[in-house]
């Protein structure tokens, strides 16, 4: 059984916590009749307010247009209990088919954008296009996240993060706050390194 | 002891594999007289050939004009056995000190740009800056990857994934071509979904 997340509202200059780390999201996008979603691994966080993200959505995807000319999507950040849906998504083509009914995916309508949130993902951020003069080079879009939704449990859910040629990193154990990095350890390395005559 | 690894020459269009999944990395550079290191999460891949990555490194940085004005920088990826450098470096500013010096870190000479290579770090990127059109609005540096040195072994590095607020993700296990993954499986649903006399 796939997850259902409920979810809470979150302030959109937070979501730098969930894609940082750099997991494989699942990106749904609407234009007129159509609707698809696509696997996508190539994203970076740039702002915290405006909340900021860069990615690419290369052309030859079928979600490309639908972007493009919506100027909207979701990204929905999925656990690795979605390991098949995202490799399924990733080798298809919304062209053909509608991947949502093939893979058996909940959606429910956003607040902001048209492009519909993903119930089994454990976040879901709306996204407008508000830079795309990159998109013609490098099929890269700057997005704004409008409206972020995400659990409050677990509170690191297990994600995948690409390699390429079908191998896959599961994020592992967390470190909130190592002792490692306490702030004396640094400052007696930076004084230490102010000190010529104790380092000769 | 920090590892000092051996490194063999790789393809840049292979690089992916090191960035996609997310690590923290530390940006090395050099302009006239001065040379500093910064730890930066906020980077993507953008192609493979030429070999381009994006990333943020904010005007507030000491790096910035540094990268800004040599137009060079290498993107050095530590393990996990560097947590404390990593930390360190990314807490204090290379204004008042030299970090390299500061934390140890042993240098090298770079093939093809003037920024050093970190001999603690498994991977080193060689990277010039090839497009500087969004750094004036978002700092978003475009770099192509010129020259790549990776450690071969371990296969897989146990990398640091930033969250924000001091918490990190450390990389867990490795899925290779799991056989949940099979294109069977794949069809199988891609068929069904075609069939809607079945689906009734």
């Amino acid at each position: 059984m796939k997850p259902l997340y409920e979810k809470v509202d979150l302030p959109v200059a937070s979501i730098r916590r969930y894609l940082e780390p750099g997991p494989i999201v699942l990106v749904s996008s609407t234009h007129g009749e159509r609707r698809n979603v696509m696997t996508m691994g190539w994203h970076t966080v740039i702002e915290f307010s405006p909340s900021l993200i860069g990615c690419v959505i290369s052309s030859n995807n079928h979600s490309f247009g639908m972007v493009r000319d919506s100027g909207e999507c979701v990204i929905n950040i999925p656990t690795s209990a979605l390991a098949e849906e995202i490799v399924g998504i990733g080798k298809c083509s919304g062209a053909w088919i509608d991947k949502f009914e093939t893979f058996k995916l909940t959606t429910e309508p956003a607040k902001l954008v048209k492009a519909p949130l993903i119930r089994e993902c454990f976040a879901n951020l709306e996204c407008r296009l508000v830079d795309d003069s990159l998109v013609g080079k490098y099929s890269f879009f700057v997005f704004e996240v409008v409206k972020a939704h995400a659990a409050t449990t677990p509170k690191y859910p297990e994600t995948l993060h690409y390699m390429g040629d079908g191998t896959f990193m599961v994020s592992g154990k967390i470190i909130e706050q190592h002792p490692k990095f306490s702030a004396g350890i640094l400052w007696r390395r930076i004084l230490n390194a102010l000190r010529p005559v104790q380092r000769a």
